[in-house]
């Protein structure tokens, strides 16, 4: 049965959970969520996922949200991109980080910055949180000094969860060549077999809304 | 071997491990961390984590850090809390949500309400973060609406990773009167044989610094 992520292109949380998919083989299909007109406001997508958010993961009878829990799912489907034995305490240790401190204040300051009417930004917010992020930032491309990837010797979740807002073209801070270890790292990333932008691999962007 | 958790009192991603050793029956004890006066910047302490943040863990050769992460360990060793077969996704789904949605925004304003000169704080910046707090607290009350615990029926690292921010009693926006349904799950949560308040469980407090 082929498995359906709930998700689009501007996510970057979805674009975690559908590169995963992707990199792993998985069957999968992208169901578009019009975010953009409320859909995840809606009372038929708030019984789907009762925390109002994509992405959302349908598969038989099991309904994962949650970027992380469905690439956990994944990893226990098709053995790939959890970690060798031993690893997975880092693993998870960096997706709560990326949850907590990277992701988190990105993707809510790339829409700030890009996805609301000029006269409602919020300067200060995103000025504050643009501060923020540059510790996030300068602890990742610390700890890629010496290494390829997160954890280990090979690509896991836990690059595949750090990496979600990343590759996106809209400003909100976040300058590649800032940062030259993170850099290296999200070419590694996008030299695997299957990788995919984020506009690529979900419906939605914003140039449907131009 | 008696485990070390660096932590400090005002520290409610500290409180989550500190919560789950206590209440698993865990052989463990507190290490203080100076945070206020700068314990987390220094190169000792980036050293043992290179995220700069409490709560970290040392149990013979094993370091953890990220209060989830120390979480499983502890559930992985004791086989407590981790929710019945077939609830693990669940659990990590809402131990993601805490970090993203909850404990990430309601610490950070926490901090900068009360453990900030008062002429530094930036009100915009706590404003809009205690709005979208309330769209957090809205989705956990809706969830224990008809529930004890956050999955399954009994207390799981789930509900003691959500619960990290909310028994402090410095002001950050949040009032158990508004939310009935997290009231009552607070209160149970306290009723737990074992429970301790963040102020008692860990070393440091606010008066500490009067």
């Amino acid at each position: 049965m082929t498995a359906r992520l709930h998700c689009f292109g501007e996510s970057g949380n979805a674009y975690k959970a559908a590169l995963t998919l992707v990199l792993s083989g998985y069957d999968w299909e992208p169901v578009f969520v019009d975010f953009f007109n409320g859909a995840t406001r809606s009372p038929d997508f708030r019984k789907l996922n009762v925390m109002g958010e994509v992405p959302v993961f349908e598969e038989g009878g099991t309904v994962l949200s949650q970027s992380g829990a469905i690439m956990y799912h994944v990893v226990a489907r098709t053995g790939k991109h959890g970690g060798k034995p031993g690893e997975e305490p880092d693993v998870l240790r960096w997706i709560l980080w990326d949850n907590h401190k990277l992701s988190g204040p990105a993707g809510m300051t790339r829409f700030l910055m890009n996805f609301l009417p000029a006269d409602k930004r919020p300067e200060a917010v995103i000025a504050f949180t643009q501060a923020r992020l540059k510790n996030a930032y300068a602890v990742l491309d610390t700890h890629l000094a010496d290494r390829d990837w997160i954890v280990g010797k090979g690509p896991t979740i836990a690059d595949l969860s750090c990496c979600g807002y990343l590759y996106y073209p809209e400003p909100f801070g976040f300058d590649r060549g800032d940062w030259p270890n993170i850099d290296r790292w999200l070419d590694g990333i996008a030299a695997l077999p299957g990788w995919k932008h984020p506009y690529d691999l979900m419906p939605g962007n914003p140039s449907d809304r131009a």
